[in-house]
């Protein structure tokens, strides 16, 4: 066990990165000492920026001896062969949400990891939120007994951001599910204690210009007798932040003349140049990350307890009793995101690893795949890959 | 076809009645005959404020040669007994939801109605609310393509409402699914056509002083290919209100030092003292209905369509379409429930019944049941007693 910063390789230089820059920048516990990329001019930005070494390909950023941990942040259908490389190279992994895009995919990497005695953690996601880490100790306390049902919602513009056009394709991991709908899985399985036994759901991909499904409405339920329901828009028209004072998905301020800004700043653009726009919002393209006065979150999720219902905000967790209320602040730190490096920190130096492991990013996807299939065949689906937020608490 | 005033009479003087109070008293289009309540000094002060004539059983009143419709406003599980009656002396009849406990009962007063070539309409209810009218206008419309996904929720405190023991008893009918459920299940029915097809649910009943269902999630879909959620919770913790402009079920404001008023005034009352305590709210109580200043509304609804979400609010419904939002009210006029009295006057006077007939009653009864029984068998309930919004669409 050392108290040295974690010398920190990047797979993938793109929007997700960026998102993570103040982490990176701000967080002494961490260093960046390499990055992969294909585009030369992000490479040479990184290089500039951190003075760490570039590499063409995450094959090359895994055998770079200087490197402790890689985070990949790559296309979520690279995720597979890019953890599976850094694991055989010997190096923690921090892999970007969803895990992967099919279970196999899950499958191979959590093996790799094991036999190649990494850690594996699936982050950063909105289950690493401070409030929702929040609500999650709050339930853990005992204070207001048993989780009984959880209501999550979030109606967003997701379907009308500039994508690359695979992105537009559910078999490549496209659409709301893999992206979108996985942050609310992870968050609602660890407020509900993470094994989840039987899903219901209806899904609709109902713009033909963006053939993937756009929204979904899914009733789940865990073994500890919680259920919940999860919705998702994507479809740019109700924003539910509205319920979430005004505050962005990423923490900042939400101006109300932003109103339609997503599909206007499509009109006219063909797939190409769609792409291009894509581009224009990641690392080396000189655009920041925006700056924000709240935790990030995913909407509103309210958590019906025994005692007391829990509502997470964008700033804390507000406790609404029996006979009062009150209003638990999540304080914002100076470095966003701390959460996810908390987690990385304590599994590389303590091992002692966060819940979002492997399995559990398994266990979310698996639940990404059951919404899609029993939209498709029109019944409940079993689950039978999900495992608890220890370890020990893996399904039978 | 007569613009005389309707010569009603009222089956039961409790809290239903009360609430339509404003209604009878301001609209003049019926006129308040007679009514039928067994405690006398309800029948006196009914007398005193109307100069009608007291009776003090329903069949008295369903022989009243002077009524022409009657109102019944009994508890559920009377009403199978009373619409029957109300059938027989050839009155047409306007019944509290829900229309029924049991479907078996529910088939009896459809069957009463149509021997007796009687209109039975089940109202009112909230999907007479003028903003839930307003939204099932601008739907059919056409404007926005098709309604695809419903969002449903409803977070109150109606389990700690003062309560008569039975009202606690699922089996006859206590609980949120039959006096609240039913209303949500009518307005998204409304929206999206009424012909549900099937029902997945969960349900829960946490409170043991409390012993019936204080809560409910449902997933259903619906022939057109829409499908919805709902979700109730009436344990008094989070309030949807908040979401609603802090309007109150009733179109009144909600005072924040309300906060766990419906918990405190139970503490100490034994099932005696609450039932005593219920009928300070009914009529002849010296109590009054509260004044409003906005519609009566369900809590949160959101309809997503093709080109645009609805949402509904307490003064009207917000658009949110692909580029710009807009608002459009839904006027306040001088009479509250003012549809109701149009559904009634243009039935009994023009033979054109509204969306909300026996049938339709029955239906919305239908998904209940079903919801009931998916959370107890844990699978989808196949739905086969629907019928659309107009009369025509009965379900095959």
């Amino acid at each position: 066990m050392t108290s040295e910063p974690i010398r920190l390789g990047v797979a993938g230089l793109g929007r997700a990165f960026m998102l993570m820059l103040p982490t990176f920048r701000n967080d002494p516990r961490v260093r960046l000492v390499a990055a992969a990329a294909p585009r030369e001019e992000s490479r040479r930005a990184f290089e500039a920026e951190f003075g760490g070494r570039g590499h063409a390909t995450v094959e090359g950023l895994a055998a770079d001896p200087e490197v402790e941990a890689i985070y990949i942040a790559t296309p979520h259908q690279m995720h597979a062969d890019h953890v599976t490389a850094a694991a055989q190279g010997g190096k923690h992994i921090l892999v970007d949400k969803p895990l992967a895009v099919t279970l196999e995919d899950a499958d191979r990497m959590v093996e790799a990891a094991d036999k190649a005695g990494v850690h594996l953690i699936v982050g950063p996601s909105h289950s690493f939120d401070a409030p929702v880490a929040l609500a999650h100790e709050l339930i853990k306390s005992g204070e207001f007994g048993s989780v009984r049902m959880v209501q999550a919602l979030n109606y967003t513009d997701f379907l009308y951001r500039p994508r690359r056009p695979e992105e537009l394709r559910t078999e490549e991991g496209g659409g709301v599910l893999f992206s979108q709908g996985v942050h609310q899985i992870d968050i609602v399985r660890l407020l509900c204690g993470g094994l989840a036994r039987q899903v219901t759901a209806m899904t609709g991909a109902w713009d033909p210009t963006r053939p993937t499904e756009g929204a979904y409405s899914a009733l789940m339920n865990f073994e500890n007798g919680a259920f919940a329901t999860l919705t998702y828009s994507g479809y740019a028209h109700f924003d539910s932040d509205t319920w979430m004072g005004n505050v962005a998905e990423l923490g900042g301020e939400k101006p109300p003349e932003d109103y339609g800004k997503a599909r206007r700043a499509l009109v006219g653009l063909d797939a190409e140049a769609e792409t291009k726009l894509k581009t224009t919002r990641t690392y080396g393209s000189g655009a920041e990350p925006p700056a924000a006065r709240h935790h990030e979150h995913f909407g509103p999720i309210i958590v019906l307890c025994d005692r007391a219902d829990l509502r997470l905000t964008p700033d804390g967790v507000e406790i609404f009793g029996d006979t009062e209320r009150r209003f638990v602040e999540a304080p914002l730190g100076a470095v966003p995101r701390k959460t996810v490096i908390d987690a990385l920190t304590a599994a590389v130096r303590e091992d002692v690893p966060p819940p979002q492991t492997g399995r559990w990013g398994r266990a979310s996807l698996e639940v990404c795949h059951a919404i899609l299939r029993s939209a498709d065949n029109g019944a409940a689906v079993d689950l039978s890959r999900q495992c608890g937020t220890t370890e020990k608490e893996e399904h039978a």
